[in-house]
């Protein structure tokens, strides 16, 4: 027993702000690096290339290797990882979910410190240790390293397609279910919540819902969205679990991944799910509700034609994704009341095809 | 330039709630410790003794000294700290401001792991690394350790006279133009704001100021309070500097502690205080006043007389208690605000005599 | 600039001792470990399994998984590493260095700790946080983890074929070269040595080369052979590079690798280019030739007909495999000198062929 | 159970070498530190004051306050550590032991670095994180914090009196029996020695007393007892208990120290003690008798004229000072042999009077 409590990572760099993608040079050289290998999602070349090479202009450090990189196979990403030059001392990584993935993989494997500058809000990966691969043909999260820096630029954010968007508040507004499921496991003598991280994903989430607004695009909204998941990959880090960030919605979305040739975006189905689990246990569904309702959230999954009947499997398959948790989806008579939700409730039977 | 980010202490132990004070023994028990020093403010042993001593009745863990203390002398301190058993393997600390901040101190000498048990909100030294102590006779404020444990019952905070809640919801307030000074002296070159405490001290407040309730006895409002002084702590924690947490609205309270042969409760001072600077910084000040008269804060503060010509002395002195920093309250022009403001503003007026 | 100093990884587990085989199982139990995955190299289970799987008999730990895997290839290892079952919180790894390697990397992806149980001492890999992969055909060093334990049976390392206590010997005498060539690097100007890990390494190497023994077989002997090769991996664990346990001398070993079909063992190649190097660096050779020729070494060595010619390649090879470092071996006036003293030196002509 | 191993303090700094308090100033700033609070011992300001003055001539570090301060009673220390200026980022103590016991606790008190430079050898505190202080009126053992940095100069090693050189040679033997104690406890199941401390004791103790020398005062010698002395240092951070570096010889020692009214030099009473406790061990103790009759200790000893009837009542006392060890010492039939070793053994009878 060691005096001094629980030490834990937390990124040294957070810019979360407009425009930083054009000062993208100057933070990295203030923080102390020399040698980049940036890391660029598809895509991002054609739309910020320009202005990503601007910003090291006038700066000493320099970018000794670029790699446009999507491919979260894990053979690939040992051999990119592998063939980064001995001199790198930072890894950057820019782009969506799994080009960031890509680079974050790769820091872990080099050791390197990751910087992380995500174009769309779309999930909380960017702000956590965990990667989502494709290992031997399957798709696997793994941890890897807490990002050393978090990049924002609310503008690239901002003016990303807006499925990204109302995919970040879908992920964001998960946490209260989640939370609530591994509360459901303590109580049921399944485990232990860690409350120091329950309290970070709670205070996260009820900062975020309560937040007025005017349109979803409005900086101070997006700000609000992105510092969120931000404290929701810290909760992750503290808990040491993605527990208080995922539970019986999460393990739906996850089954769609498994049903669907083509899975919708995580954030959508996770927040269709987050509304059926918060009707099934009872827990703050008019606030969920209310949120949804007010960001366009229901009319945007509306254009997905996401189908009942997949959602009716994904319940059934659920509890399989991870056999060792006990969320309300594990429970057979929770299962019965979801699937019930899906014919009855009305605003289920609104947005679902 | 080390990979894997920032690393920051926090409790590896949290629990709020209700009823904890019953339970304390067979939490500590829990928690591997085996040999406890107990240290009781004043008054705590009337009131809690017996619970206290009952909740370790069925466990092996074993109180080896009560000391009860509120001495915040740092001589006072040093023997009683080197008084402390060799068997000792925690200390717990129960009871006010004082009594924690001598509990604390002694684990810092000792290097013993420190359980915070408050039993009132009215501030948020419970949750932090500091203490205010008297060396050589006058108030200091030293660096010590983060708790190793946060342990609050709900039950006793709700019941402890007003005036700690009131000053507990003072305190964190004050975030809101503690951070905005820290802002403040980041745009004017003197000084970098640690944009994760500032995202941490945000939310701890926001999620607070926008919380409904029906009283401030009701459990669901004491525990938001408690949780978002806890994470006010962890943000100073995270910035190794008070300032998310202290700005002019903490150095105007400070001054008056000089001013005064009596000082009143600290987050009173400090939340008058902040409603003031929240005005001359033309800064969320809706919301500040919003807050302080749902909750009753202003017509609390009546009873207490506190006199605006002592704020205009306090404002005055305030900037030479930090000279090193530059908040709003160091500039000239806007202390020369501050005094109009106490002379004109129709909530000061009524709430000052 | 903090206060405390530096933080360096250390086994937290390290037992040498006679028989530690036949108590593996109560090591790992006491360690507070329930689940193992336990790594076997090639022939281990022919050899020990008996005596390991003895060891769990009457222990509540249990081995979940055997893996009997030799192949330090990447693609191998991480298909390994992915396969390990979720319940799995240790890595045990018994066997000669590639085994421990694919156990070390294993526990490097899955952020398992790895308990280091070397069959012999031929190398200080048992106890450094580096491993030697295939990546994409080419032998490459990586870095993983520090091993969380190391467990040693002398009584095992002794019994191991003499080839793998001189390749020991030849590999824990040249940190003698290696710290000679770090700093004169430094006096160079082309890098700074960290005093600590020079202090530690020579503490490691002239603890060894001063000691006296009667057989290289004794308990006693075996005994500061193994400490001090677990000595010479924290000094690089210290030094955060492995400067001060490889200079000139290994590389010509890793030229020799290059060069030759099937090389000779790593601290047998080390050891002859340890004894040239010091005689190029005019260094401690006479404390050399005493050791090499007192423990058999020198002798032993004409046994594996390593060429002088070969060895003349590997010279001219070896500044090229760290390009970026500035050992004797990087100036060519001394590679001159070392290939004369291939020709000249006594013992050299005695040795090689 | 966490990945990684156990995490322990090094000095960041560790420059031992001749002529370095001339480089003292440089050394400083290169480390990033801009304000110096300078603690100096008695007399080192007329002996080193103006070489140490002219080393940070051309330097941009200032010394921010000079302190000349011996004093090691707590309250002493209190008052000096909250009078140092809050611009102050390290502290720099030069002197012998009680001045860098000062200057360590008020770095404790302060969290600022220490960098501690001995100007003699005469024990292995000022590489460790223990301080001998005057609590209450009583000699006290307290942990404070392991020094940032360690400066050691030769030169001013080598020209200390003897008698220093003498307490630091017997300080450091005393390793001898201090582990064998240790190993004495664990095998009569009264403890568990850390492996990785002991190792790294026997190394230094082990790595010195094979030392070829000719004079003590070359300074090859000086170097190694230096760097053992360190070493040591670091094997008590290890251990987290002093075990490793003091055992029933130190018991000894400290128990002389309430019986003196001056007690002698603590390493030449520790030295007396571990020729003593080696006998009463029949461990290694033609060892010990080699390095205190070549290094000419026990001749140096007899100057100071200790007196066998001290030794006697010490060796009574001893037990009581640690009371939960369990020492040769606090077994009586060891006593026993101890004074009859007092009364019979020629070496003994030699250099006590």
């Amino acid at each position: 027993m060691k005096a001094g409590s629980n030490k834990i990572s937390i990124p040294a760099i957070l810019e979360v702000g407009k425009g930083n993608l054009s000062y993208i040079g100057a933070l990295i050289e203030k923080s102390g690096f020399s040698n980049i290998v940036l890391f660029l999602g598809q895509g991002i070349n054609d739309m910020f290339g320009e202005k990503i090479r601007q910003s090291f202009k006038f700066q000493s450090t320099k970018i000794v290797k670029t790699i446009e990189n999507d491919n979260i196979d894990i053979n690939n990403i040992i051999n990119t990882a592998f063939s980064i030059p001995a001199e790198a001392d930072v890894i950057v990584g820019i782009g969506g979910g799994k080009a960031l993935d890509v680079a974050k993989y790769c820091s872990f494997l080099k050791k390197l410190p990751f910087i992380s500058v995500p174009t769309s809000a779309s999930n909380d990966g960017y702000s956590s240790s965990s990667c989502s691969l494709i290992i031997e043909g399957k798709r696997t999260t793994v941890n890897a390293v807490m990002p050393y820096g978090i990049v924002v630029d609310i503008d690239v954010i901002k003016e990303a397609p807006e499925k990204y968007i109302f995919s970040g508040i879908g992920d964001l507004v998960s946490k209260i279910t989640a939370v609530y499921d591994w509360e459901f496991e303590e109580k049921n003598g399944k485990g232990k919540v860690d409350d120091f991280a329950v309290m970070i994903a709670k205070k996260s989430v009820n900062s975020f819902v309560r937040t007025q607004f005017n349109s979803i695009r409005e900086d101070f909204f997006i700000k609000e969205l992105v510092d969120s998941l931000t404290m929701s990959g810290i909760a992750v880090e503290i808990a040491q679990t993605s527990a208080p960030a995922s539970g019986s919605e999460h393990l739906i979305s996850h089954a769609l991944d498994k049903i669907l040739d083509v899975p919708k975006l995580h954030g959508l189905q996770v927040g269709v799910a987050t509304y059926l689990m918060a009707k099934v246990q009872e827990h703050r569904y008019e606030r969920v509700t209310k949120v949804f309702r007010d960001t366009g959230f229901f009319e945007h999954v509306k254009t997905h034609a996401i189908k009942a009947s997949d959602l009716e499997k994904a319940i059934d398959l659920a509890p399989s994704i991870k056999p060792n948790r006990y969320t309300y989806i594990h429970i057979d008579e929770y299962r019965q009341k979801a699937k019930k939700l899906l014919q009855e409730d009305e605003i289920l039977k609104d947005i679902l095809v």
